[in-house]
């Protein structure tokens, strides 16, 4: 099985990108409604609600991790995997890294996410590690998660707010835009018009599930334990009517929640 | 000492009101930050927190508790009341539908709140008590919440949202309207002017002290105990710099937040 977690149910993107990618394997999933969001709270309270969400995924069954929260990518990564040694760990942050340096040709790349992941800097490490001259842009966007949950998708509204906070990172050229939230490919569109089109997306949610294929087909030993198929399952510390709708807008078709008693 | 708890900072509108109305009596407050918001939660998850939020203010010495949540005010009182048999509990929902009562010519009162406190229904069942005829109009306004929170308390998006979620209140006649959340006074004067001068607001934070106030006009011997005087006390369960300026911007004046170690 491979465990998936998220802050809620924003990760279901990343989900929906492995059922096409990975359609052979039983995937399990873990949204912690209970205590959503993430992206407000400090790195400290993250890296713990994290271990927790882990140490489930791994007691059901699951033998690879894939942690589909921006916030817990970009702060509790290095706890995760000195505590749960020889746990194959997979995250958002380096497959967007990655693909943000294929695309850019200035050179200037722009990132929005919650206010802890571009608070965290992890970016700007990533890049300045590998390539000093880059510019990284970055404009923390708190209110498009509300509103994605809200279901406003398309509202005007929304489309103001995305706008606003991309005003400044266009006026410093960025050529290359990290959706840094598993939430943001559901405003996809509107994030792609107001950017406009010299301005290239990088999508997490694609970028790791191309990254967990791309293990696997390596590591055909853990390809065979991951095996066999079956439905996804989906597991949240919390259920409400409204949780049920977000999980079926974020996974493109009808699930049934499982509720955690902890 | 008086505790007082809510979500998350929001509470801190009730305990500007205290301060104003209560200066002779040391206030002790929770703010569950780390698990904040609730108003998306299930009324179970947050009874839940409630118990636990209650168990902390009663260790630390509170004899009479402030619940400053209107989520929680909606779901959890019984529960609480008979948990912690004896302890005064104090909401903000009884004094708010009190005062919308007073106010209503018309008896069609409208109502804005989080999702979990609208769908509660309680103003409904309350004021279906006393009078059948009054008619309550209810409009879950989610997005209020986070806009407070980054500090939007006038950009054009918010005054926007607030008029757009009052169109199907004011298309309805009414003449009162509950500010159901403890975060809105923040935002009273938008909401004020887009609600229009025939719409009287009612001010859950106001009322709450005031009924507060009152009980312990009334009951010396517990007035003594809650003596004697001091700062305001602030705990959260989890601290960023974010929370440090939201609480300054909900009290009104500088504060030190302790972070509880649970």
């Amino acid at each position: 099985m491979i465990g998936v977690f998220d802050s809620g149910l924003g990760g279901l993107t990343v989900v929906k990108e492995l059922l096409q990618k990975l359609p052979n394997y039983k995937i399990l999933y873990f949204g912690d409604t209970a205590r959503t969001p993430y992206g407000t709270k400090s790195a400290e309270t993250v890296t713990r609600y994290a271990i927790e969400n882990t140490e489930f995924l791994l007691e059901k069954g699951a033998k690879l991790i894939v942690v589909a929260c921006h916030t817990v990518s970009s702060t509790a990564i290095p706890v995760l995997k000195e505590r749960f040694k020889g746990v194959p760990f997979f995250e958002v942050v380096t497959p967007s890294f990655k693909k943000a340096l294929q695309l850019t040709r200035k050179k200037i790349i722009g990132l929005i996410g919650t206010r802890t992941t571009v608070e965290s800097g992890i970016y700007q490490r990533l890049f300045a590690e590998v390539d000093p001259e880059i510019k990284l842009i970055a404009n923390p966007a708190p209110l498009l998660v509300p509103l994605i949950e809200e279901g406003w998708l398309n509202k005007p509204e929304t489309r103001k707010i995305v706008k606003k906070y991309l005003i400044p990172l266009k006026m410093r050229g960025i050529d290359t835009l990290i959706l840094g939230c598993t939430h943001y490919p559901l405003i996809k569109k509107v994030i792609a018009e107001k950017a406009g089109k010299r301005i290239k997306l990088v999508d997490p949610s694609e970028e790791v599930a191309e990254s967990v294929y791309r293990y696997l087909e390596e590591n055909s030993k853990l390809k065979e334990e991951l095996l066999p198929n079956g439905e996804p399952e989906i597991w949240v510390s919390d259920l409400t009517p409204n949780f049920e709708k977000l999980a079926t807008l974020f996974l493109k078709r009808k699930v049934t929640l499982h509720r955690v008693t902890w």
